[in-house]
């Protein structure tokens, strides 16, 4: 067996040299490369390549909000696990996810809409400007699109993300049609992985700043 | 945009449909079919119905150890967070991350290991059977296998779904060598949601049993 001796500190080091190496002559976008590269660290799929759409400006919208303690609401306790809590509390934020509240669970029931779906409804009373980072329900997008053009929710912006095969795809077009500041995994694949590297990938890259 | 109308409760379900029919004519072995179809369901990844790998008999040593409230530990509180609790302590097992802890972060600090190989040793320092579900870390496989090899780990089986580009193909190979019960996804590709999919794809075949 062939194992490369790699210390520990440089393991992630040598994990982007050799995602370099294998897209070869694909150039990236500079103002997404290190978002790009984190997907695809996190995946081993190198079709985000291709499937990462960004809004105009949402990376520095996204990292800007962050910067002044910006807040993450998520669709799964996975990228809530996920998402760097140490990074992000830095700057002041913390990650917010109701899925598995009670009173979400309950309403979402007795509505017979999903609990993700609720949940945005729940994110929305809080007020305070949120980045969204939905890494597998796409009603929870449609919920948000939903929100957002009835005026009752105004998120900072949204890493569009979830996974699947039942309205994924529409749900991703929904987003992108709002005009909310969005970073989207076109097609059917993402995930709550793709979601925390992505928030990862910000927020490491404005604590390296 | 055209949502497909389907219940909360049918949204698995018509997920499970759809894979099925985007799978065609590629038939899958009637004893892995659960599992692949999850490990689809939660990247929307085909490549899984090819790359995924079962030792002789490892479906029902894992099935029966869960029924018997065997523990789960894995390297990662992603992984953690996605594996069903609910349905793991019906049997009386519960899942294990040391990665966080701080005697593990102590200890691989002063030996210039990763937290991830020592973790393993603290899981070994447990005695009681364990299957372990490994979605990032290569380090975690490659001590695991030295530690089995060293007579002072036994697991019931091993779930090997790392992900990413460092000695990732190098130490699942390793793992199939031992003869250690395991499914792998070969290759390059794996990740944390991978690992919590297959283990609920057995828990849920055996609390729907």
């Amino acid at each position: 067996m062939d194992i490369e001796i790699v210390k520990p500190a440089d393991i992630e080091k040598r994990s982007f040299e050799i995602i370099s190496e294998l897209l070869g002559d694909k150039k990236l976008d500079p103002r997404y490369e290190k978002i790009i590269k984190r997907a695809i660290h996190t995946s081993a799929d190198f079709e985000y390549a291709q499937t990462l759409y960004f809004s105009d400006g949402v990376v520095e919208t996204l990292k800007d909000a962050l910067k002044n303690g910006v807040d993450i609401v998520t669709d799964t306790q996975m990228a809530k696990a996920g998402i760097s809590k140490a990074a992000l509390g830095k700057f002041g934020g913390q990650v917010h996810c109701f899925m598995s509240d009670g009173d979400v669970a309950d309403e979402a029931k007795a509505r017979g809409v999903t609990r993700a779906a609720v949940s945005m409804e729940k994110a929305a009373s809080l007020k305070n400007p949120l980045i969204f980072a939905i890494g597998n329900a796409p009603t929870a997008l449609i919920r948000l699109s939903e929100l957002y053009s009835e005026g009752l929710l105004s998120p900072v912006g949204v890493i569009g993300v979830p996974v699947g095969f039942v309205n994924v795809v529409e749900s991703k077009e929904l987003l992108m049609e709002t005009g909310i500041p969005c970073i989207v995994a076109r097609g059917r694949k993402g995930g709550s992985n793709i979601a925390a590297a992505i928030c990862n990938a910000l927020l490491y890259d404005i604590t390296a700043l």
